[in-house]
């Protein structure tokens, strides 16, 4: 492999810096371990806030540039103030964000020139589910669809194949096709 | 059941057509399917925006009260421009929003008037499995632990008690803890 010696930026991405950041992590595995977290309060009704900040990776803690807040509640046609998105239109954010980064650093990796990516993701959900009125109905959706388009120097095949790679290493699709364990505490007063 | 003579604002949420919502999904149930949608386009490098604006439900096409744009990154000690948090700290912001304004539903149900809600959702993950360095590290979080603070008119046991209910009826938890099946195609050219 001679793709260390690749440099300068290719779809905005720094290859020299993240074929250096796969090697360091190689000989150190330790430092991808990273703990990420959201600090979130409520304002009122199905109305709340979380502010993103600090995480934890390559053995300190960290914070981002700036700490940023986002909102989210419910539709008024489900009794909500709609002051935001919901949640679950927050989680698709996260996949279309998710696949969409891992594609343009494979597109990078692999020399290829991006003119555009662009997805759809939509989800279905029965909330008979959720509104405790069908004991057979799943809470979550019962399926997301993602659709891509994607523009570029290389043949048809080459850009789709993109796409998969990029699923087959997305930390977000892994957490929706496969359970993720989640431990929920409570403190009152 | 004379929950639907309820009336007035409780934690913020109208129970009187809460409840009648309630009674109207029971007997129109298509009522209750649902589709949310988020349409995110490219920026550069890592770097993508979201708009989340129209969904469907209830029988017809809808829109929120406004389109937002959320813009999504990788930090830049992963090689990213670090213009906006992380696509996996959207999905901790996503389970903290679902879990708290269920709670503060199922309170409002329950008669029960909290004072404060608020949570710290964290996540853990090895990055050895997204970078492909480690065949048996999973691509998502290993785990994610949610620490809930609430306190309210109410014994610590029935606070808790909407949090456990919250958990059983949270559309981001079952996602997260039971497998959804998502579908990716692509466009090319």
């Amino acid at each position: 492999m001679s793709t260390t010696t690749d440099s300068g930026l290719r779809n905005g991405v720094d290859t020299a810096t993240l074929f250096a950041t796969l090697d360091a992590v190689r000989q150190a595995p330790e430092a991808a371990r990273f703990q990420f977290r959201a600090r979130n309060r409520w304002v009122s009704g199905t109305h709340s806030r979380t502010t993103i900040d600090d995480f934890f990776g390559v053995g300190e803690e960290r914070a981002h540039e700036a700490p940023t807040v986002h909102d989210v509640d419910h539709p008024k046609v489900l009794v909500g103030g709609d002051n935001a998105p919901t949640p679950v239109e927050y989680l698709l954010h996260a996949l279309a964000g998710c696949l969409t980064a891992g594609l343009v650093n494979i597109a990078a990796a692999r020399g290829i020139e991006l003119t555009e990516v662009s997805s759809t993701v939509t989800g279905d959900i029965d909330l008979n589910g959720i509104l405790g009125l069908d004991p057979t109905v799943r809470n979550g959706f019962e399926g997301i669809t993602v659709g891509f388009r994607v523009a570029g120097d290389a043949p048809a095949e080459e850009l789709a194949g993109l796409v998969e790679r990029s699923r087959a290493r997305s930390a977000v699709y892994d957490m929706l096709v496969n359970p993720v364990p989640v431990t929920v505490e409570v403190t009152t007063g």
